[in-house]
């Protein structure tokens, strides 16, 4: 066992946390601190490195870490950089997040990467894909991120960003408005935001009774409730759900003839109601050479952890 | 300069091209054996080496031969088999072909891989895609094919098969029906094929005049030649064909951030009539990120010698 240690750090639109890690992914001591109260990078990375020093010294781990690995939105492997991130105040322009958070470090290696990028690594090092060289991950939250393993080695593309797979289009004509301008994309559907649309959707345009329908608003949460207990509505808009996944998985197949597909996030914690699902779209919509091989399979990493423990395992690739 | 020397093999349905390659590209010597006159891989492969060390003396190249590079349908680049090749008679069942060749070849090394993926190694090695690390290779022949190159490496994928992108869902509801069995294929619509259906489709839906109309059968190369003289309905055929194909390439796009997609083969000749359209296409439907960053090209390997030499480049790496 190496004796080394290495901190990950998950920054969020409100918080950013931030964990020392061994080498068998225990999270040896975590602590939180506020992400959007700070207008510019500076004083955000020096709290940060503050907070990080302090967790060091807390764990006993001094003089034994290897290195920080980070997950944050639009972050970007090849350049350390951080840009255009619409919940991050002070990366609204490009900053040199590696690079500042490095120097903060007394010269520690940063690497950076986007969450679900990170999720992937995480998952390979720690979790469901460990052994695994080709595989797909999926993170099914607020949106739908993505972090694409081939050869053991996450893609990320010619310029930092490949992977953008909640952006494909699901539907081609007509399909719902998605925040990145465009229409039709994966997240606007299988995401948990996309969950709760298709509900206001259905209910609207139907007479069909639901437990749905005495709620002011509606979340994913609340979809999942339902469907545990039996609502029908419910359970429709799950088949609905895991079907627009299982055709869009079946062109990602097409292109990376992945071992499997591993899902994560808020929404894939109604897997009872999904699996099933998402595989017999997969099957029917994908080439016979690949019917009934690729496994679907869900994070193995506790849900309060998987964020720094994402974030952590690229740092052992430094 | 490198003064060895590399041999491609490009088998076909009908006739196999051989070739042997110097470090420029440069194909030295060229032959072509039947293919479709064998029932079993065994004289075909006897017949084959002969071809080669026939080929191999004539260009005064023997003891200088590094390898041997073949291009083949379903070829297997893990294994070296062939195996379920519609238009291979003796590869309807699972072949050890570079095994076979390599044995008949007195040990020279193999290796083997599908016609696209040559063909995207071919372009890397002597073309378009010379020094790019990241692109997608799309063949438009009778079929679509694709060769995806992350990192200066082919993907193979978990099973040696990734890189169908000519069977991901072009359209999703009353898609065409495609001879692997799913309905909606990209190849059924954006390849030579797929140009004639539309052609004979418009023609029998519309009385828009077009001088198609006066022809018994059509093929996508009367298509070519009535857009160029002009013709409205060749036109909006192609029109078509490249909006199909530029928003196919967004979602291309959105999995691996290539720096190009080289376009090869039959139908790429038709590039005055595709380029416009399937660039505002693929540029209307990808992530703003990467709107009017990704490059439309076209292979540069002189077409009699392409296959060969993307088969022979193969071998380089051996």
């Amino acid at each position: 066992m190496d004796s080394t240690f290495v901190v990950g750090i998950d920054v969020g639109g409100q918080t950013s946390k931030i964990g020392v890690v061994d080498a068998r992914g225990t999270v040896l001591a975590q602590t939180v601190i506020r992400t959007d109260t700070y207008d510019k990078v500076e004083p955000f990375v020096a709290e940060l490195a503050e907070a990080v020093n302090k967790l060091i010294k807390e764990s006993g781990t001094e003089g034994k870490v290897r290195g920080i690995g980070v997950g944050a939105p639009n972050g970007n492997y090849y350049t350390g950089t951080i840009e255009n991130a619409p919940n991050l105040k002070w990366a609204h322009e490009r900053v040199e997040f590696s690079k500042l958070l490095s120097k903060a470090m007394g010269g520690l290696p940063v690497a950076l990467t986007n969450d679900a990028n990170a999720a992937a690594v995480g998952e390979m090092t720690y979790g469901a894909a460990r052994g695994m060289k080709n595989f797909i991950m999926i993170t099914l939250g607020t949106g739908v991120g993505s972090g694409i393993v081939i050869n053991g080695e996450v893609v990320y593309g010619h310029d930092g960003f490949a992977g953008e797979l909640g952006h494909v289009a699901a539907v081609r004509n007509n399909g719902r408005t998605c925040g990145c301008g465009k229409t039709g994309c994966l997240e606007t559907y299988a995401s948990a935001t996309g969950v709760a649309r298709t509900a206001r959707e259905w209910l609207e345009l139907s007479d069909e009774p639901s437990v749905l329908r005495s709620l002011d608003t509606i979340a994913s949460k609340d979809v999942y409730e339902a469907a545990k207990e039996g609502d029908k509505l419910a359970l429709k808009i799950f088949e609905f759900t895991g079907k627009i996944l299982g055709r869009s998985f079946a062109d990602f197949i097409a292109f990376s003839s992945p071992e499997a597909i591993v899902l994560f996030g808020g929404l894939a914690r109604a897997k009872e109601f999904l699996t099933e699902h998402i595989e017999n779209a997969m099957n029917e919509n994908v080439l016979p050479l690949w019917r009934g091989k690729v496994k679907i399979v869900y994070s193995q990493l506790k849900e309060s952890d998987a964020a720094i423990l994402g974030a952590s395992a690229l740092a052992w690739e430094l």
